[in-house]
């Protein structure tokens, strides 16, 4: 296209300024922002952060002004080439994993080596013998193979007892036969397969003399080290564009009766005895619990940040969006209104915006649970200790469950609501929101489906509610929360929830157990049939998380850190976000807490008025409450929450100078050839 | 990428295949699959179809095989030249507007002409003065002149009197200069501008002796008719890559002192006398009230069809992917279950499938009446029925901005469910799904952002409701609703939703009526201001529009239609899908039916358990129910949505065999060049 004229370049957006609008949003709220980020994150990942980021910057390859422009062949192949030199930038500067996982992040797209440096070198590292992790670990841990983990066939999704995918023990040569049966034996899914690795961990279901042992991992090499072409037997590709993630290669991957030797099944639980011929099985399976639950918890922890972006743009653009002259609004408004000064708009918005804190304090106490019970667990030294320490992973493995399920679904929906406040120009690439959207979208599926899990919490929650109505003991809140109901369950209870913060985190106990005791009826007395009753399961898994969360956000502000303590005033805005989700939560499922007899229909009719008054009060502080969470425009990439403001000059200029379409000349009339001319 | 060897060839799915298991769905229903698609489309429409689609695949140009692997520029370079070979085949074969229209159905992407053929010829037919007609509107028909309809700007989307863009008359030489006064001014989002159109009907504030008359058309070249280059002083493009729609080249426009003459004023209803320099106002704006009314009624119409595209896929593909086993199920359930099967995936698609026909047949009966009331105002002869036919067009406009609201999110939200009922493959691009639902989203915010417009309908129930408070006499259904209630206010009522369908209905119509009324209250008696209701309007919009729609539905059912009647099984199954529609939309709003005291706590305890049953009694007919929707492979483009189920061996075929990025082999290696061969 033709060069823009000067007399575009000396066009400026109508004032007032984005740039005025949001200074005046900062100049109103009293938050030191500092201060509210160190409670956020801590002194040390904004170091990390810092230093990082700096690091990026410099690199011409983490520019991103192509990003939105680039098909998905250009896409990934950018993509790979930044994630090589992430490694050399983490050899060079001696990086932590957490210096590399910040990189990441800040680059803020799903990299071809990710597979590799998670779940391959995780697997390798937990699952290999002494033997095996000297060849394979360590060479994996200096990038001389290149990994990822095959689990996943094109018909087998959730269900790994159901894989197609054979190991079949040879006695007579000692080795193992890897082949897929039939088409939807195929491995599918798999990140970093597509074009990148050349080796996988392959779940297989194991067969010895005849037998399955079920599914068990071995190690296969898939490329050749030199020419990367697949090897004979072996299929393997890409699985194609998907809705986002387009910069990994996910793929799939065939065996035509494939032999390995024995050193290929990864021994360090069971194994075959090469001697014998005999299956040799695992001692205990705990291990495999915990790293289930540590996955949830981290997409649990991770959730509040990525819904913070969608609504950090979406608050930045609602305050320097204005449209329509509100005119019952004082005189002092002049012009057009702030979008964010809509009750419809702050409706949508400033919940979210509490979900973001509610589900980061909840992601962090999971982290620091997990932790703590993983470590009841090491250092138990009887068997009374090490019961009591499973029993409460179990609790725990319920309760991340649900939660995945809760806060995943959270987050996808509210980075789509955040996108449709910015009204047309959130459907713009240039948005930001649609990419981040699209990236986590699949978490809402992986790692259990958020549907399904819920019927893991259901089980979990109608057991302790059997255990607790035959009288065991209160060992943790579950059984605590669950055994106050019981107590009351001739006498029924009140819960003053707009006048106590105590009853308000209560009343959603109280919602949960009645769900719980509720669900084993159904199953105990009534019994039904475990499918009749997904419904009432999912909802039940609902209620508990939606408890648990209410629960760690309270804790979490009476809670004193000395370290990172907030100072009143901010504090005082912490607690209004509080309320916030939890009424407005309260409000979206009043129907069950009136059927569970928490609420009279008359406090519910209040707390609709409170939240309304809830988003007065929190809506000054909305630029800063989302400020806080600190994300660089580097990391963002987004026209609309820019934080300075200059939104439009953006949208115009990536459009106007950086848009290859604009280089096409096109012939517009249906009897000609469609380009005439093009720069590219 | 290597060939697929001969032994990945002979693969074949693991039994039973997909075909097995949607023969056995269709076997087991009893519905006549070709008449209720004629209840649906009628016959005339059924032969237009097949007409088409016939045309369509003998051309090689509208193969889709490559659609999901494009990037932006071949997609819309692509959909240009589809653009193009649509019009020669429409001149070729004699089609009318709606066999065109059928063919951009089934092409199923948004091609760059559309807005010259709808809103640019739309404009100038309405618009122009009969001199502007010959010379603009015929060229235009004949595509000699290719145009768009920019009235969107940067900073100005929903609020079209803050439009920025000047069109100033000059008097001396008898011309307009149109003039974009900052970057915010610029044309923004404008359909077919970006690389496409060489004129465009421009909305500028109109300025005459320096007074401002507000908005109005002006018809301008904008590029050469045959370099193809931007004119002087004028800057165009494209605004870049969106969510979807990216077939569409959206652009923007800017004018620097751009002169035009007296004759781009397009001079029907109102122009500027060159002889004595006043602007000459229009005589009526009725007509405008219409066209609103015609674009929202059709968006509408549209919603069910779009939402059956997504629930086709998902209900289809539901019944060919096995996962689990259902401990409980029966023995004659072998192996894996259906994950149709499962409640929980029943309760998302099934009422969702439910609501296609509930918007289908609410967008027929707006079609009807909106052609039907705008007859009423032609052929009024008196002023008295005049205002009668205004009344009516008044009441129906409120409507249609409640029912575009609450379908259009509907829809929009409804495919996104669709989409992850699918698991994990629908996130795959050939779910098919992802582009449906990326290229509807749009509706969500134009024609009235669905928040806004909610104003609108809660403005007119206000209105309604003062009225029938003062007495007014009955004249349609909201008054007679509103009427009703009134006369109960000392009474109260009683529903028997679950024993009555009138009932049903009549519930649904005093909640509307309560929550009117209550608005009402809560303006003229509480004296709220209006920005602190919008949340109460929206649930009040939502409310009337669900009403209308459970109403429609029943309607449609008790009318004979002779000429396409259905037999009584399935009208009973109509029924059901009725019942499930209405009830499940009960038991998630149970709120409002409660205070409003429409149903007490028991009965919406019922509701929920009635829900289940119908599940259980809708479901053997859930892929029939969405065969007679009646979309070609060639249109759905979808691998889990194959009429044949051959879902997996589809998938496996796109991957392994049309993805470029296969063609690419990479060198893994951090410290190596990316790409080491490559076949493009």
């Amino acid at each position: 296209m033709a060069p823009v004229p000067p007399w575009v370049k000396k066009l400026r957006p109508a004032e007032p300024l984005g740039s005025q609008l949001l200074d005046a949003e900062r100049a109103k709220s009293s938050i030191p922002v500092d201060k509210l980020t160190l409670f956020l994150y801590g002194q040390e990942f904004i170091d990390i952060k810092a230093k990082i980021l700096k690091i990026l910057q410099a690199e011409p390859l983490f520019d991103k002004s192509q990003n939105y422009f680039q098909g998905r062949v250009e896409r990934w192949e950018k993509s790979l080439a930044r994630a090589k030199r992430l490694r050399q930038l983490a050899v060079e500067h001696d990086w932590s994993l957490e210096d590399h996982n910040v990189a990441v992040d800040l680059i803020a797209e799903p990299i071809p080596y990710m597979l590799h440096g998670t779940m391959f070198l995780l697997t390798l590292f937990s699952q290999c013998s002494d033997e095996q992790g000297a060849k394979y670990f360590m060479r994996a841990m200096d990038y001389k193979i290149i990994g990822c983990y095959a689990q996943t066939e094109l018909g087998h999704g959730s269900n790994v007892k159901g894989l197609e995918t054979t190991a079949t023990w040879n006695s007579d040569d000692k080795t193992f036969t890897i082949h897929s049966p039939t088409l939807t034996a195929s491995k599918w899914w798999i990140g970093t397969l597509g074009r990148t690795a050349n080796h996988a961990v392959v779940m297989a279901q194991l067969i010895v003399n005849g037998k399955n042992h079920g599914p068990h991992p071995f190690i296969v090499k898939i490329r050749d080290m030199k020419t990367h072409q697949p090897l004979e037997n072996i299929h393997v590709g890409d699985v194609g564009p998907k809705i986002g993630y387009n910069t990994m290669d996910n793929g799939f991957l065939l065996f035509n009766n494939h032999k390995v030797p024995h050193e290929a099944m990864l021994a360090k639980f069971s194994s075959v005895d090469p001697e014998t011929n005999q299956y040799v099985p695992p001692k205990s399976a705990a291990q495999v619990y915990g790293t289930m639950t540590w996955v949830r918890s981290t997409i649990v922890w991770q959730s509040g940040g990525y819904l913070a972006r969608g609504v950090t743009i979406a608050v930045r653009y609602c305050a320097v969006r204005r449209q329509f002259k509100d005119e019952e609004a004082p005189d002092s408004q002049k012009g057009e209104t702030q979008v964010l000064d809509y009750s419809m708009v702050a409706y949508r918005l400033l919940p979210l915006l509490a979900a973001c804190y509610a589900l980061h304090f909840t992601g962090k106490i999971m982290m620091d649970m997990y932790q703590q019970k993983q470590g009841l667990l090491t250092d138990s030294t009887s068997k009374q200790e090490q019961e009591f320490a499973i029993a409460e992973l179990a609790d725990l493995h319920a309760t991340s469950c649900g939660l995945k399920s809760l806060a995943s679904t959270t987050t996808a929906d509210g980075l789509e609501t955040s996108r449709r406040a910015c009204g047309g120009h959130g459907y713009s690439s240039f948005s930001g929101i649609g990419d981040v959207s699209t990236n986590y979208l699949p978490n809402v599926t992986w790692e259990g489906d958020n549907y399904m899990l819920t019927q893991q919490v259901a089980r979990y929650l109608i057991k302790t509610a059997r255990s607790v109505m035959d009288g065991a003991p209160i060992t943790n809140d579950t059984t605590k929360i669950f055994s106050y109901y019981q107590s009351r369950a001739e006498i029924g209870a009140a819960f003053d929830v707009l006048g106590s913060d105590t009853d308000l985190v209560a009343a959603f106990a109280w919602r949960s157990a009645y769900l719980s005791f509720d669900a084993m009826r159904q199953r105990d007395e009534a019994k039904k049939p475990w499918n009749d009753l997904l419904v009432d399961f999912y909802r039940l898994s609902k209620a508990h998380s939606q408890y648990f969360i209410v629960k760690n956000f309270y804790d979490t502000l009476v809670t004193e850190d000395p370290e990172n303590a907030l100072d009143d005033d901010t504090k005082g805005i912490m607690y209004l976000l509080f309320r916030l989700y939890a009424l407005h939560t309260l409000e979206s499922e009043a129907n069950e807490f009136f059927t569970s007899s928490a609420l009279t229909v008359h406090q519910i009719t209040l707390c609709r008025a409170t939240v309304m008054r809830l988003l007065k009060e929190i809506r000054p502080h909305a630029v800063t409450l989302v400020d806080a969470w600190d994300f660089p425009d580097f990391q963002l990439d987004s026209s609309l929450g820019r934080k300075d403001g200059d939104v439009y000059s953006d949208m115009f200029y990536r459009a106007s100078e950086l848009n290859p379409l604009n280089d096409l000349t096109a012939d517009p009339y249906p009897d000609s050839p469609v380009i005439v001319k093009s720069r590219l």
